[in-house]
């Protein structure tokens, strides 16, 4: 299934982007000077293949997972917290939903991989596959089926929200300790030394940040995931929920739906799915440069160039909630803004 | 009239501030993780000095105006244009129609300096200070009166928006011409070469950068204007809505009304309100990083960290508008979001 999907997946075809621009340099303003709301405006024509592309429902994708790592003393908070930040998303009460609702997006909730049960509860998709990864200290997270099972989440519910019509996607997580999986990741997909893409996460004091480096370099040394293989990557040393938005960005674009990636987390799910099939970078938008330092080296092995930068460290998909707000503006200006012609203002001169 | 209105400018009181950071601690995530969304939030309490304040009213004022320094070749459009947008902004097609709905904001558009004059025309507020600035290059383009009376124009506004109920102002512009006083003002203002300040406007060639820049020396060798004296360098080398906007400020910071100000030209105005009160500072916003060449200067001589980084080089407000969304979701985050104890989450431990 995920092979099946990934080859459906073809590049943004330019003559879009170019006919975009032709309509962008129409318009009532000095040519270009609307910055990346254009480029927002060219790569969504191009992606959706509509000259007056439509936006207006949108969703963010939260998956939520946990992780046997914690056992490491790698973050600041205990793993039950992932399963009460659940309950807290269905009330509407975190961040997330704050921001979505601000931005006009819907939230949806998936237990992915969190540790024990839920009762039954209005509002949860249940889609568990692990019930939390097991300690990559110790050996690999996810067997390479359980991490496949993780990907066709993401990709079952990519087809299904854009069979129900939404048509801007965002990404999401919840899970205690997921910074530690995602460095991991980031060190072996981008080359780097686990030291220069590891942060402190939720908020860690010295002593355990030392710790959670030597923790990773242990996972790395244990499990030896193989750079070329992103599936034996996120098997090894990821997590349940990354493979569900890696899962999630794949979908995206076999269904030329635009994705925005939110931060840190995401961007490791992100960069699972690049190296799977690199032309889903053409359907992905980078929400926001985390304050977690590892987060630009995968932007930049990708390629993409965050919208925002205010110093997020959140995740849940709030950095997804503001900048779908920007790339709207950018479709908003090329759809509805005036043509030289129809306003009656003088183009610039030959100077 | 303008002084008194400066006396009546206090800073924002940190007792505020405290209270703020206090019940942003107790909300479900880490804390600081939003990052500078709280930083708003906490802002916003110190200016309104209420512990939930309502912005639901937004304003951006566009002030148009003409610059007789269009006559050195320093724009790439003839003046006519600033004219022609006004009549694109009063019927919704130009970049800040489509950026303020999209942000919930009313665009109201002043004339405080357009060459010429408009027929009879619903939604356009009349204020002529002066029909265009006079050449920078020949001598002062106002008399220190109208710089005055461009100044109060931008009071009265402010008083009469914050008691219609208007809770967050953004400022914005419309003028050919207008980054060259405005660099003029950059040089005098932060003490930096008029070629560490100047950049191309709409989009201007190497010749007529060139010539701007020469331009720009000769109004400051010629005009003299002194930078201890903020109301001498708006007279003799700014512009109409450069004054309108710096009284705007100055109003808003007397009404304690959060105003968030747009790009380049906005912060010419911004830096004449801040050298005139410093206080001003306290209520202002900077909403973006501008491409054109010399607004870091002046953002760094206010104190201002942007908020958006998008490669705008348009004016009008279209910073502002967006800016205001971010500056929003920092408030909802702060009044919306569930504690720690609403929602049964677990704090962090004492690691």
């Amino acid at each position: 299934m995920v092979q099946n999907t990934i080859k459906r997946i073809t590049s943004v075809k330019t003559e879009f982007t170019e006919k975009a621009q032709k309509r962008l340099d129409d318009l009532t303003k000095p040519r270009g000077s609307l910055g990346r709301l254009e480029e927002f405006a060219k790569r969504l024509v191009a992606i959706t293949e509509e000259a007056m592309p439509v936006l207006d429902n949108k969703v963010i994708f939260t998956f939520a997972g946990d992780h046997g790592v914690v056992q490491e003393g790698v973050s600041a908070y205990p793993s039950e917290v992932t399963k009460q930040m659940v309950l807290n998303f269905l009330r509407g009460g975190a961040g997330i939903n704050v921001l979505a609702r601000h931005a006009g997006a819907e939230v949806v909730v998936i237990d992915i991989g969190v540790k024990g049960n839920f009762d039954e509860i209005d509002g949860l998709i249940s889609k568990k596959i692990v019930s939390g990864t097991r300690n990559i200290r110790k050996g690999p997270a996810m067997t390479r089926s359980e991490a496949e099972n993780c990907i066709e989440v993401g990709i079952t519910l990519a087809e299904e929200y854009a069979k129900k019509g939404y048509r801007l996607f965002g990404t999401g997580e919840m899970g205690i300790g997921n910074t530690t999986p995602s460095s991991a990741i980031a060190a072996v997909l981008t080359g780097r030394a686990v030291s220069e893409v590891s942060g402190r996460g939720s908020g860690i004091d010295e002593d355990t940040f030392i710790n959670k480096i030597r923790v990773i370099e242990d996972a790395l040394r244990i499990n030896r995931p193989k750079p070329s293989d992103p599936l034996d990557v996120l098997s090894k040393v990821g997590g349940a929920e990354i493979g569900g938005i890696a899962g999630l960005i794949i979908g995206a674009a076999a269904n030329r739906t635009p994705v925005v990636i939110d931060g840190f987390i995401s961007t490791a799910g992100a960069l699972i799915a690049y190296c799977l099939e690199p032309k889903t970078k053409d359907y992905m938008f980078a929400a926001h440069n985390s304050v977690e330092k590892g987060h630009k080296a995968m932007l930049e092995k990708i390629g993409l160039d965050p919208i925002l930068d205010l110093n997020l460290r959140l995740g849940e998909g709030t950095g997804a909630a503001l900048a779908m707000f920007i790339i709207e503006a950018g479709l908003k200006i090329y759809k509805e803004m005036a043509t030289f012609g129809e306003a009656g203002v003088l183009r610039e001169m030959e100077v």
